[in-house]
């Protein structure tokens, strides 16, 4: 536990004598690459400066839900629609996706409005399958460490969102990224999701100081997901504003026509009219940074 | 996150008014049977009042080192044995096993020895290969959470042992043990392998809690692993000892012939005479509280 | 423990039946007031609006390194100056500050330079001596629940600067300022400085969350110590520019001449040169949300 | 923050070239005396190889529930009576004992009964007051890094019994005590108590740990509160057996006549006859490993 790239690190008050090695994920690692990785989707871009957005809800549950909410978003100038097919749900008698279904609709309602998708794929032997559909490749909080997984979407050509896994280190999402790199897939993105702490008030602790560190350990893009990282729709827009201004390349947020009838994370997705005004507040927020939305 | 059990619980200083609910976990549940769930695997059982031990390397090396470790094990009296041929590792430069070769000396060495053999499987595709070598199949703190391979484990004959993930909640692991007794697969032992805190002394925090706790929640055996749970040798033999006196219907432990060269774990893996003399004390010990070892 | 504001708060995933109560700080909560509480402190003021600043080194050294602390900040328009005179260690043989000498400097050099100044007061019976040098008093973490230090603070008319407990829940420190509030002194602000988790790569993690959850809940000003909410120099900027734009009150900052010289926590604190630059960079982002530094 | 003692510890995984240096608490390390310290309390004594059980109510709340308690205490054969007058409450609202007319009542029961009696103290200036009452004087989970109050017990001729913070580390316990053995008092013990982490089943979680690894780093006797350390009844008896087999030298268990009266912590309070029948128990555990109850 708790191995630290030594050479990037002082740790305060520590006695430790720091060895000069390279980190434990080499090409992962700043030092791999001169420049900022940035990823291509759709006609959008990830990295590079600009702030990116992805939003839609938890669950596809139907096509009028998932148009209703594209069309929202193409309203705000977003051009990324998040949504799940296939729910890793704590207990199996809960509403688990529509799997193959809901890959169907998130496509073709991505194609109508001219979005690129994004999706979670919870099974290696599903990765062909999910890349058929969706441009961005999902990996869950609880599939960080998730090995045959990270091998299979590191074999895949569509990029990858890497959740941070709750109860992860900082080194240890760095050394999940790795495997996928070291299978050959380089576009991946890490996501800053929330931790789990001793904090009950919120459903997570979002983690702020991971998004300069991680800017600073790699060169891949990080994306901040305020929904998880509160658990309460009210903190989401502060959250998501704050993990901006920190440096972060993007942001996933979770959106429904009706929250209180969402299958799945209700209480922390925004209505499509407060979406719309944190796109807004985003976008002037961007203007005095100097970082355009994407 | 932390639903609870509610009609089984009281929160102190909670001023929840509890509902009277069924558990979110009906067949792992007290309350789906009268009495204890007892494994049977070779000649040995778990649960019902004994107390088990499984003990072995971290990882397979090679034949030598299981036939000495086995030979250690007879003659301790202990009749499981455990050793990974499958590693889920955080960086993927560490040795990951020797896979298939690993279940084949796995299963050779106990047949030679008598001994029942217990080892992780990592993927779903693998369960039918991994369960013709293993007498019991484990599931690994990283892959709790991991709901296609708890239901692939759900639909063998083998029974499981369910590691704790080390960020999950003692309602969490119930119910990840109820996908597997949802699937039909009913011979499922739950292991306290410690927990992720702010400590830094021990490599994890062993949840002794737990142990009581889930012996009041479920009817299925709680094993206890010292060894992740300290992370250190020094500290294994004391909290085995605790673990069982607290309730546990079993002990999984590290053991290695040469700790300091062990390909991993070495930090918390027991010489073979320190183990001799662990098992010696807790068959003293389990004279004094009625509990034979099994 | 975790006792929870009921009225305020829905709880993701709970089944819990929540009471309509009485928060259980009631001078502290929202409901008390209509209007922000503004603290008054030396020609400025904290809340209401504009983004106040306080900053200074971990502890006073010596009058020299005082002065040009001060002269920084003056240069940077920076009104509030810091510095420890009493300093908790958690080892007796660790610097523990100069005391009344200490507090003697501090005075001088912010009558000096017009600066008002915060130190921190660790027994009750030392808060007269300190209010007769100090324009705000401040409690440390580790006295968070030292509740006769909050009785004597109670009864001060000193404004009070509460930092959170290091494993303290928000609710919890919400109870903290209660007693305070009790006693009769209404001028308190709430500082969110980072709290433990599991992450080493940190020295604790900063709680974002908390900044907008406490606008929320209380009437009181809240202010950031993105210094001790990060441990690491390198992060401190980018986790004041977020805890800014989350609605944080104000910022304390740890500054130094020489930071490799410190007497403690050199490892978290700016040099002169980065904090002039990071209050560059606030007064441009106060420009655009419309919140003047203070 | 968790600077360790690096010459008695092997962090697994850790690339770090420890230096043999000193530990940062050398009057409390293992190093400073060839034998385990035992503290003398009434007629009985602490350490060096016995079985210690102190118990009674959370607080003191009059003396007819102080004589039941007591009467049931000298049944069971245990020699020291607990009982709080000074109560650290997280609200200013809750009931914060009886005060100095607490003590009296302490102290003549303890009298009447022949019992010692150990209680809390909270303010510096309280010390000799309480020592006047107390054979025992404790230092809270709250206040353990509260140096004043440390400085003022290690100035005392009375035993202390330090409780470890519930968001401290292992050696940030053991610099806490330093302070103490540093002023002059030698006779401290040191009372595990449960720590604050994500589980919320149980109130803390027992760092059954800490019990094996104080043992090995310092000769101050161990103490365990199985009480706090679960905040629930029904898993005292398992977690308080656990404790003395990993080597506590002593118990400190919650009772209360009526738990479900009780003015405070009546959750995690044992009845009369379940304390009974846990001294029992102990005693058995006790004969088997040669560990009489003292």
């Amino acid at each position: 536990m708790n191995v630290m790239e030594l050479d990037l690190m002082e740790r305060p008050g520590s006695e430790t004598v720091a060895r000069r090695e390279p980190p434990p994920f080499p090409l992962t690692s700043r030092r791999a690459r001169a420049t900022d990785t940035i990823v291509a989707v759709g006609d959008t871009w990830i990295g590079g400066g600009s702030l990116a957005l992805m939003a839609g809800p938890c669950a596809v549950e139907d096509r009028a839900q998932m148009r209703t909410v594209a069309e929202a978003l193409c309203q705000a100038g977003v051009k990324i629609l998040r949504g799940g097919a296939f729910k890793p749900r704590t207990s199996p008698y809960s509403f688990q996706g529509l799997g193959r279904g809901g890959l169907e609709i998130l496509a073709e309602v991505g194609a109508e409005f001219g979005l690129a998708v994004v999706t979670e794929v919870v099974r290696p032997e599903d990765v062909s399958l999910v890349a058929g559909y969706a441009d961005i490749l999902q990996i869950g909080s609880r599939n960080m460490q998730n090995f045959s997984l990270l091998d299979a979407v590191g074999s895949s050509t569509r990029p990858v969102l890497l959740k941070r896994g709750m109860m992860s280190t900082i080194e240890e999402m760095l050394q999940a990224a790795e495997y996928i790199l070291y299978r050959g897939n380089r576009q991946v993105m890490l996501c800053e999701r929330g931790i789990r702490t001793f904090e009950t008030y919120t459903r997570n602790t979002f983690d702020i100081n991971a998004v300069p560190a991680l800017k600073s350990l790699t060169h891949l893009p990080v994306i901040a997901d305020p929904s998880h990282g509160t658990g309460k729709r009210d903190l989401v827009d502060a959250v998501a504003k704050a993990a901006a201004v920190a440096g972060a390349d993007g942001l996933i947020v979770e959106v429904h026509p009706h929250p209180e009838d969402a299958l799945s994370d209700g209480a922390q997705s925004l209505t499509l009219e407060a979406f719309a005004r944190l796109v807004a507040e985003l976008r002037l927020l961007g203007q005095a940074l100097g970082r355009p939305l994407s």
